[in-house]
C-alpha cells in the first residue's frame, strides 16, 4: 500500500516498550535522530515490530508543527 | 518554552507555500529527508517562517505511525 | 508497505475537491457510509487519486472518538 | 451536541479493553468492518461504554489518510 | 450526542474565515483566551457556524501537549 | 522555542496520573475549566511535570473541533 501521508522516513527500531494497551517504539532515522511513536500493542504484535527491524516512520503533514528558537 | 512533544528535529526551511488559509512548509532535516508541515497562514506570519530559516520540526509521539515493507 | 494504523477500510472515491493547498476526498466505504478525508493536494497528485478509484481509508486508533446518543 | 467532525459512523461496541490509563474500544460498523478507538479510561467510565452498546464512531476529516494498493 | 473527547469548553464564535476548502473559526472561551479551530468549510456550513454563536470547543486528550517556560 | 500551534493557554497542573506508558495530566486553565492532556511518561519525567506547576496547554488548530448544542 502507498499512503497519502507526506512524511515517510526510513529507520531502524531501537527499542519497543510495551504498556498495558499502548506501546512506545523508538526509531533511529539517522543523523543522530531518534523518533518516538506511540501505537497500540496490537499494532506491534500484528506487524511483529522488534528492535533492529527496518521500518518506516509515517506522519501526516497536518500533525507536524514548526518551532523557532 | 519546552514542550512535551517527544519529537523535535532541527532543520532548515526549503519553501513555504501559502494557500487561502493553510500553508505547507517543507523542512530539510538532513540526510536527504524533507518533512512537510501543514499549518495555518497565521502561524507562518506570526513566526515569520521563510525559506532558509533554521527551525525545529515538532511532532507528538501519538501522531507517529510505523510502516513495514 | 503495511502500516500500524489499526483502521484500514476499503472503499471507492466519490469525488475529490481541490483547494489552494488542501484537498477533500470523499470515499464510499459501503453500507451507505461516506468518509471525508482532508489531505494535501500533493498527496492527491502523487497517488493520482480520482473519482472511482479503489482506495483504503486509513485512520490511527488514537484519532477515533466514541459518541453516545 | 452536534459536532463539526465530518465522519460519524453508527456501530455497536464489540469489546472494551482497559489499560492503566488508556482503553481500546472496538466498534462493529457493519459490512464486516471493526473500528478500533483509543480513548481515556475516564471517557469509557463517563459514557459508560460497554460491549453491545450502540455508539457512534467520530473522526475528524484531517485525521483520515488515503491508501492505494 | 455525548462524546468521549475529554475537553469540551464553552465559548462564543469571534469570527469565521473561510478558505478554499478549510475554515478557521476563532472562539472566545473567556478569561481573555481565544481558541482557533481549523475545520472543513462543509462543517461550517452544516452547523451554520457564524460570529456570535454559542459553541463548544472539543479537543481529544491525546491532542493536548504541555509546555513549560 | 516558539511554536506554530495556535492555541497556547496558561494554567496550573491539577494532577498527574501515570499509567504503564501513558500519563494523563489535568491542567486548570481558569474560569472553572480543566483540560486533560494525554502524553508519554517520558515527557512527564523529562519536563518534571507535577501538581501545582505553572504550564502551558498547547493544541494545534487542526485538532480543535466545534460543537453546537
Amino acid at each position: 500500500m502507498r499512503i497519502s501521508a507526506r512524511n515517510q522516513i526510513k529507520g531502524a527500531v531501537v527499542d519497543v516498550k510495551k504498556g498495558a494497551t499502548t506501546s512506545h517504539v523508538r526509531v533511529d532515522i539517522g543523523g543522530g535522530q531518534v523518533v518516538t511513536s506511540s501505537i497500540t500493542n496490537e499494532a506491534v504484535d500484528d506487524l511483529g515490530i522488534k528492535a533492529g527491524d527496518k521500518v518506516i516512520v509515517v506522519i501526516k503533514a497536518s500533525d507536524v508543527m514548526i518551532g523557532v528558537d
